[in-house]
């Protein structure tokens, strides 16, 4: 028995026939963004349609289509992705019509990415695992008992979004001092570019020629040159990631936390002494606390997580 | 078949015979903060015995015998309860040896008056829920489809120690900033205590006679009367009262979250506009969320909710 898994991006939606955690083969199409959920259901049955045939496989031998979405699944299976143009669609309608043979499954693509590693990745064997995406924002996921565990309504698994402090700048979703505003590589940028701002000479400046041009990669090169204003920064978020880690262990005390997203590419500054930090915010001292590991998946998250839903 | 709840408290410890919800018999004595786990075990076989003997019920008809313990059980069962001297201890094991035909059971105080309001009271018929007990501090329980989550470690629900502003004022864990010094009676206390410390005149005042005596009762009084200190120190009470939930939900979005302990006597207050505040909050706009409701057991949660262990 095979599953398919699908990861609709903003840009693409990408397809994979998986079979034991092994991706046996994958193809991609561009986002349609105009023509609402109706277009993305004819994406996603062209990319099936197209896998079973090219990999000779029948229909009735793919046992799940998983699909991760960038949005939110409300409890009756509708999606709303606002970058994609979907208000409100029934996608699990649409493919069951097409498809009635196979289970049709839809999630958060950052829950995908939680069961990615939890099926066949960092967090492997563990009971209860919850993944932190540090990209753009900060993405979660969170597996309890083996169970993707999403929320009543739909609307948890955002931890992105837990108010930690009082940030100087605010969130995109209109609140204050969310996590994520501290601890993506967006709040990396921006707090490099707010020193610098104020005037501070720093290397970072330097190997991105321009401020508005500034990577979370050129703090943490800066970082490993010890430039004053990368330390600066780099220490507030790992600071700030701490605190978060604590407060979730201090509310739901998983066995593992793994992060992942592109900040996790310098995974050796974000862990030295990050338990430590850590610990300082758990409530109980002297106790076993969760394992914080690295994603083993980068870009094949998606495929493989929608096909384990 | 009837369970046996035990109450385990810093003054006594509270048992009762249970059957389907309703407490048929409940005895207690004082607890013995000196003999350490085998004191407490004593403590503990005897109001068994006692409620078995008087009620003519044979041991063989009990099936659990639940507790209650104000502290902290690990995930090997072993208890650490500071504040009635007990380090490490094995209660399970040596209730085990006295009550060989029952299901011997232990969990934190919080998770069990959680429990309490799930089986049998305001949380009862929900799939998942929160309690949130505002008093001293804040004690909470998590509920997912119908399990009590209390972590890989059993250091988990703690969510009065999740880090969510700075204060002005250290939390007794140590940190800072913590949602139980926002919106405990502690909390409350401590804010007017405050404000009138900076010489604001307040009703508040002359109902403790004393600003050592304030009590959270004194603040909902005065804010009845529309006492100005009063009114600050609760409309900031309750924006971090929503601020915390909204927290939750976009953490773990529950179907329901009961609100119990010392402070939810003023419900009426508390709850006047709170959905609004916890909207605020809440990552998603227009959506269904938990609902937010008093819980109904005073006294007897420790009892009833030990009993559905």
């Amino acid at each position: 028995m095979y599953n398919i898994g699908v990861d609709v991006g903003g840009t693409s939606v990408k397809a994979g026939l998986v079979k034991e955690g092994e991706i046996v083969f994958k193809n991609s199409q561009e986002t349609d963004k105009i023509g609402g959920v109706e277009a993305l259901a004819n994406n996603i049955i062209s990319l099936v349609n197209e896998i079973v045939e090219k990999c000779s496989v029948k229909i009735e031998e793919v046992g799940t289509i998983g699909i991760g979405v960038p949005g939110m699944v409300n409890k009756h299976g509708e999606i709303v992705c606002v970058n994609i143009g979907i208000k409100n669609g029934n996608l699990i309608e649409l493919l069951e019509k097409e498809f009635p043979t196979c289970k049709i499954d839809i999630a958060n693509d950052a829950n995908v990415a939680a069961l990615a590693e939890y099926a066949f990745g960092s967090m492997k064997g563990y009971n209860s695992g919850i993944m932190l995406t540090l990209g753009t924002g900060v993405g979660s996921g969170i597996i309890i008992n083996g169970k993707l565990v999403t929320g009543a309504h739909g609307i948890g698994a955002e931890i992105g979004h837990i108010t930690i402090d009082k940030n100087y700048f605010d969130c995109n979703c209109g609140n204050n001092g969310c996590f994520e505003t501290f601890c993506s590589a967006t709040a990396i940028i921006k707090y490099a570019q707010k020193l610098i701002g104020e005037g501070r000479e720093s290397l970072i400046l330097e190997k991105a020629k321009n401020i508005e041009n500034i990577t979370a990669k050129d703090v943490f090169d800066s970082y490993r040159e010890k430039d004053i204003v990368a330390v600066e920064v780099i220490d507030r978020f790992k600071n700030y990631l701490g605190l978060g880690i604590g407060n979730i262990i201090n509310f739901i005390d998983p066995d593992v936390i793994s992060i992942g997203g592109g900040v996790s590419n310098a995974s050796d500054i974000i862990f030295d002494g990050l338990e430590e930090i850590i610990r300082k915010y758990v409530v109980f001292k002297g106790v076993e606390i969760a394992d914080v590991v690295i994603a083993k998946f980068k870009n094949d998250a998606g495929i493989l997580g929608a096909s384990a839903l």
